[in-house]
């Protein structure tokens, strides 16, 4: 399988997806002289859609697998030349090796605003190439598992499918916005794809043109339970659910399923008002004997529908989310930035800012490290710190947060446990790490989520988790904001 | 150029992109003895994204390359089997080959709700399984065209380039998002890849992280003059637009491009207030003697911002558009829908129906055909009609339209110009259109635009524009709807 995964990549010559200005700059670099200073950035985000409390970290599989792929073809040089690029550069780019160091937070952790989620640490000619790549990748799957997290959660333990593809933002939309769903929460997808790539579990029995295609209703169904009786799912909104489609699939599984000793798997309901419409249909399959039979629900639904539906009591098993998922469709951006935090200049190590009219626009400087700190007692997360990459953070003694915004607001905390939040990917342009299977990565973020207070998992004005600076990497920003003012 | 086109799909395998459910209603049709049933299918959608009077068409090329590549690999046919799908039919999916008719309105075309904008005519078993990624092609690219198209239109007759690729939903929606955009009216793109591979323009400078890479500013500014003396745009945000930016860009300007014989190309703004720093900046380079170097905005714009910052007198040559435009932020769907219309029963055409709760979810059945209607005199767009496959449509005698849903609302127009609005694409599985070149579309879509009366074109709560139903196809739909509630 995962020879499969990277298969998406192989066939695909992906290394020219990039805003035509990491070239302009590349090859200025490389014209300048300056193509192997080494150079830092970090790829971060500002703001949590939804305006929920976290974002769920996505992508990094397709991330390695883009830069372990990562060359240029003849038609790629070609049409560089064409634009006019340096005959040197395009030598270089020709002979491509990645060089660069990476490091990412694990695929499935909540990330908050601010901190660093990926960097990269290689001859700036390189590292700045990745930015468009790099951001895409994580950006767009990350979206879409923290979307289905709020989705999942909104059911309440119900089962959530995944039924966008048709509605999806283009093919990868489709085939990665599964994986991602999946990571979030979801149980699986209809795409058939992302199965057969990555093993998201497709499911999905017929459409309205099913029933349409046969003299009635009941005929459409009784063929199918025949064909299918083992995952026997019928849609019952072609005519009138309660009416007709309730009515003609109970009889459809007392003709074609008792017999044969099975028992129906559901019904789905696409259209109507989907609380009144179950909790009736509910009645009908259990006065019917067919307690057991499911109902599954679909309708562009999204986390408020399903909670508005629950709290009026509908009677659903299984929620299929179309494009209001597929999308993250009442947010549909995350807006991760990739952003220069150092130099390696004559064998030290130069910070560097970049200011801004927008205070929230200021980057962080410096190389750092972002660690996480868990309460020993409840296991949960206290906050995230940013530290310099050399600060030593000894966790069996106290330690002073403080807001890096509103400085005067700091907290003594105890018995913590740190971890790093990032891991490395790449050493020198060679993965050192290993892929985990995706159903790990979804257990694992389930797990990562329990891990936040309630008071984080609000869907609305959720409590700020803190994300903050130690005292050395907030005199160094402050220094340098200072300096470049001057 | 066109043979590159098409590699963006042959090297990959696509076909089992699809719903689940398709494969399982397929494979349903195949061991019910249905498979060869003739049926028709027309793609429609229901509703204008942000509320706008209607959508451009787009993506209909990458369609032809998905149906004319369509087969199932190996591969494809191991994942079914593990499914379970029926041996025969598996072994129909391994001889597949294309065999259905399909028509398509042309690319760049306005369209209008509930009107036929695809029709696929053949046996059930392709037909069927042909809706996940026709819905998914069309409703993406024609998505993103029409918010392009809108963001274009606020720009009034400024230039508009797409900058999204970083925060597009994955790299479909990148490549194919910049295509449609292009057709909207952008006039490039930051995306390198489209450029190679579709021939959109694709432009830019630098990043933040250029500047930061040197000691000063200034001499950030003069290495990139330096370098790309004849389009050199300054991005001027870094540390302070007006105190630091602009004047270093004058200064870098002045040393470095006119001794050579070379004028600035433009200076880039990215945060803050872009109309009050405009018109500021636009002051300055004026007084420098620099009135023709552009102005160029970006920093979350789309059509709503613009024309506000227009309004407020900015002084911008150039928008770059990004993540609102590429995921059609504020209405980030366009819901395209797939319906049996009518199937060939012992050579007679049986018309199909689908009833609903949601009125709006009721089809319009039967094999039908699609219009548009011009006034002679002005060569404005009066109506959509849609007739029975065989209506003749006379436009030398007056012709009376009706409302569909409130039918006392009537008209009588003359002296009109009535244009089929679909194009054969495929016929028995062959493609038999030619391809058009992209500028070629984008032409083609301003002149159609063009075409609308303004109040159709308005950004808010435009005039719905009709499109009506012939007297025939209402008395067949109404004599269905009839039929089915009994």
């Amino acid at each position: 399988m995962l020879g499969m995964i990277q298969d998406y990549f192989q066939n695909r010559n992906l290394s020219m997806l990039l805003d035509f200005y990491e070239m302009t700059m590349a090859n200025g670099f490389f014209l300048s002289g300056r193509a192997d200073i080494i150079a830092y950035f970090d790829m971060y985000y500002r703001k949590v859609p939804d305006a929920g409390g976290y974002v769920i970290m996505a992508g990094v599989e397709q991330l390695i697998d883009y830069l372990e792929n990562l060359r240029f073809t003849q038609e790629d040089l070609d049409y560089l030349q064409k634009r006019g690029l340096n005959a040197d550069f395009l030598r270089y780019l020709r002979e491509f090796r990645f060089a660069c160091d990476v490091w990412a937070v694990p695929e499935g952790t909540p990330i908050f605003p601010g901190e660093p989620i990926v960097t990269v640490r290689g001859p700036v000619v390189q590292a700045q190439m990745l930015e468009t790549m790099l951001l895409l990748t994580i950006n767009h799957q990350s979206l879409i598992a923290t979307k289905a997290n709020r989705v999942a959660r909104a059911a309440e333990g119900r089962a959530v499918m995944e039924f966008g593809s048709r509605r999806a933002q283009g093919y990868d939309a489709a085939i990665l916005g599964a994986r991602a769903a999946y990571i979030g929460g979801c149980v699986g997808s209809a795409c058939a794809l992302s199965d057969r790539l990555f093993g998201v579990p497709a499911l999905g029995t017929m459409a309205h043109s099913w029933v349409q295609l046969f003299d009635s209703e009941l005929e459409a169904f009784c063929v199918y339970a025949r064909h299918y009786p083992e995952n026997c799912t019928l849609l019952v909104d072609t005519y009138n659910t309660l009416q007709s489609g309730v009515p003609n699939a109970i009889e459809a599984f007392r003709r074609e399923l008792l017999p044969r000793g099975f028992r129906p798997q559901g019904i789905r309901i696409d259209s109507g008002d989907i609380a009144y419409l179950s909790i009736r249909a509910r009645k009908l399959l259990d006065e019917a004997g067919f307690a057991d039979c499911k109902i599954v629900a679909s309708n562009s639904l999204d986390e408020y529908i399903i909670r508005d539906m629950l709290m009026q009591g509908a009677r659903v098993d299984l929620f299929g989310v179309g494009e209001r998922l597929i999308t993250a469709a009442t947010n549909p951006v995350l807006g991760g930035v990739y952003k220069l935090s150092a130099l390696e200049q004559e064998g030290r190590v130069v910070p560097k800012i970049k200011l801004s009219e927008n205070v929230t626009k200021v980057t962080t400087p410096c190389v750092k490290k972002a660690w996480r700190l868990f309460d020993r007692e409840t296991g949960k997360a206290m906050a995230d710190l940013i530290t310099l990459a050399d600060e030593v953070l000894d966790d069996t003694q106290p330690y002073e947060l403080f807001d890096p915004d509103y400085t005067w607001k700091r907290k003594t905390i105890t018995n913590y446990l740190a971890k790093p939040l990032l891991e490395p990917l790449f050493r020198g342009g060679l993965c050192v790490t290993e892929r985990r299977a995706l159903p790990k990565i979804r257990d694992y973020c389930a797990e990562q989520v329990g891990t936040l207070w309630d008071e984080v998992l609000r869907f609305e004005n959720p409590h700020s988790y803190y994300v903050d600076l130690s005292q050395a990497l907030w005199d160094e920003k402050h220094r340098l904001i200072a300096e470049s003012r001057k």
